[in-house]
């Protein structure tokens, strides 16, 4: 099917660019969301004239999560917010022991957006689903006058099935503890920067963003010995260590020879004046395990192929500083807590 | 317990603005969730470390309902952006036959937003959540640079359990139905443009924004002869009856004499030379009840103290005109679909 077949009144109308039209809830809306919101989304539930979707789901306990998302840019190597908003509420799902089930996704559009961008975006998002086995259940479209949002922002919220383990959560986590990454350390901060600001780094550092199913299929069987497990997004590891340490009552301790970090990363950290670990990721996750159960869990991600998974430290009694670093020296030094924003609008 | 209590480093230190820190994953982003969220919120499931919040319930079919809200302005006669968001969701998973159970609530920041401005909203969603018996399961803050969006914008995901009726939907419209709505027509969007543009109407149009639970319940004995609910809100009585008159192929004749439009935006509406058919409501639905069962379900309405509900026209079988009304003087002329903005960012 074509776009716009159906369309009594072509959208090429409007030049190709979102109006506010598009967003008042009269024919043009109707046919935004036909022609192209169902259409590309492809999704016979996304019902055009329904208020809501009906779900049946078996099981009478379901997790839900929302995030929105305001990337800039756009695009951006190795994904775009459309693929974001897909992959980022779904690991929140993941990390927090469901089953994703289906997102909602709302719009808020600034007026003279191409609608050739937004195809671009909502197919992004559709392959995302794909990828992760969910739908859009539910959608809406807002569009406001120019200046007053930047482009496009999006919102999904995420439903999933509780799984049969739902790890306990950071207050389990004991001393002795050990923590892991699934993936490499700050990708996806830093590919955002780069693109943002024209960088132009060799290799052009890309985003890891991504799901987190096969990483948390890997680990399945160790479930029980799991104490929580978070994707390192806003903050990066740092900011879940921090969130960690203080729900737990403990202090945790990085060693910095055992973090995994590509040679991109590594370079444009040191040149910018940035701790990767305060860089966000958006395909790896933290766990905290069991004392002496990392290295099984190590073994398990390694065998599905994962190279950058590593046991990055672990938990102790608390001490002054919650989250510390053992460097290259083996000097400890306390990481702060970001109070603030090493980069905005990275997700 | 007093909002920054037990705050380390007081949001003062932010001049009571929200500041971009606020809404990258830190130390600031954890107290904003902490000291206001959730103190506000008072919920105890909205877990600040958590990804996903996890409910239990009862049903195997669940219901679910997504809508951003970017009103101008934020506080209007009648309600706010705050009590929109809760009100509008919710009315969208009672009409689609729900019992509402909980929202999510993403709110979107400019850089710069005054925090107690911010307190209002979220004691206003508070509210409102307590009116219509839901809670805020969970949330999502983003802060975006001055002038990358207008204020703060919000997005309410809802999620309900599907109730023992659930209507047909309008592709079960018959020819003889009638059409009836719970209250007055056009309240909101009056309201909402004379508080933006400032037009100093007497007496002042007030937002009917509000829950539909009152009217659901009243309706409930009558449900099986419900064809379809629909909340009148963007493109108003009109797009309703538009979009039903699509999915049914058939024709709605409404009459002008049974309008319900209180003095106020029947003034403003020749003042201003708008059709109080295509202004929104935010409190008034549209029910197309199998034929011959019109007055008994007035009645019920009538019954709970509603002095504005009212049969309005008749489904015919399809005309040229989709929609058409019966003016004071007995002449049938078509109602245009609106394709446009008579009124952006009412919602």
């Amino acid at each position: 099917m074509q776009l716009n077949e159906n369309c009594p009144i072509p959208l090429s109308g409007s030049h190709g660019l979102v109006t506010l039209a598009h967003g008042e809830g009269g024919l043009l809306s109707r046919e935004l969301i036909r022609d192209h919101m169902q259409v590309i989304l492809s999704d016979p539930t996304l019902n055009v004239s329904g208020d809501a979707a009906c779900l049946s789901l078996n099981s009478s306990s379901i997790m839900m999560t929302t995030d929105s998302y305001v990337v800039s840019p756009l695009f951006f190597p190795g994904g775009d917010i459309g693929s974001l908003a897909v992959y980022g509420t779904v690991n929140d799902l993941l990390v927090s022991g469901a089953i994703p089930y289906c997102i909602s996704l709302g719009i808020i559009i600034e007026e003279g957006f191409p609608i050739a961008t937004l195809d671009r975006i909502l197919k992004s998002v559709r392959n995302a689903c794909e990828r992760c086995s969910v739908f859009v259940s539910t959608g809406d479209t807002k569009v406001v006058p120019r200046g007053q949002c930047d482009q496009i922002y999006l919102n999904t919220t995420g439903v999933g099935i509780a799984g049969p383990v739902v790890p306990p959560g950071p207050q389990a986590i004991q001393p002795g503890d050990e923590i892991l990454v699934t993936g490499p350390i700050g990708q996806h901060g830093i590919a955002i920067l780069s693109a943002r600001e024209n960088l132009q780094f060799e290799p052009e550092p890309t985003s890891d963003v991504n799901s987190l199913a096969n990483e948390i299929n890997a680990i399945k069987g160790h479930m029980e010995q799991v104490r929580s497990l978070r994707d390192a997004t806003r903050g990066g590891v740092s900011a879940v260590l921090h969130e960690w340490a203080e729900a737990a009552q403990c202090t945790f301790t990085i060693m910095e020879n055992q973090l995994p970090i590509s040679p991109e990363v590594q370079a444009a950290c040191e040149l910018l004046g940035l701790n990767p670990l305060h860089i966000a990721c958006e395909g790896t996750m933290v766990i905290a395990a069991a004392s002496g159960q990392g290295p099984l869990i190590l073994e398990s991600l390694q065998a599905t192929g994962n190279r950058d998974a590593a046991i990055i430290g672990t938990a102790r009694s608390r001490q002054n500083a919650p989250v510390t670093i053992k460097n290259l020296f083996d000097r400890e030094l306390p990481i702060d807590e970001p109070m603030g924003a090493p980069l905005p609008r990275i997700c």
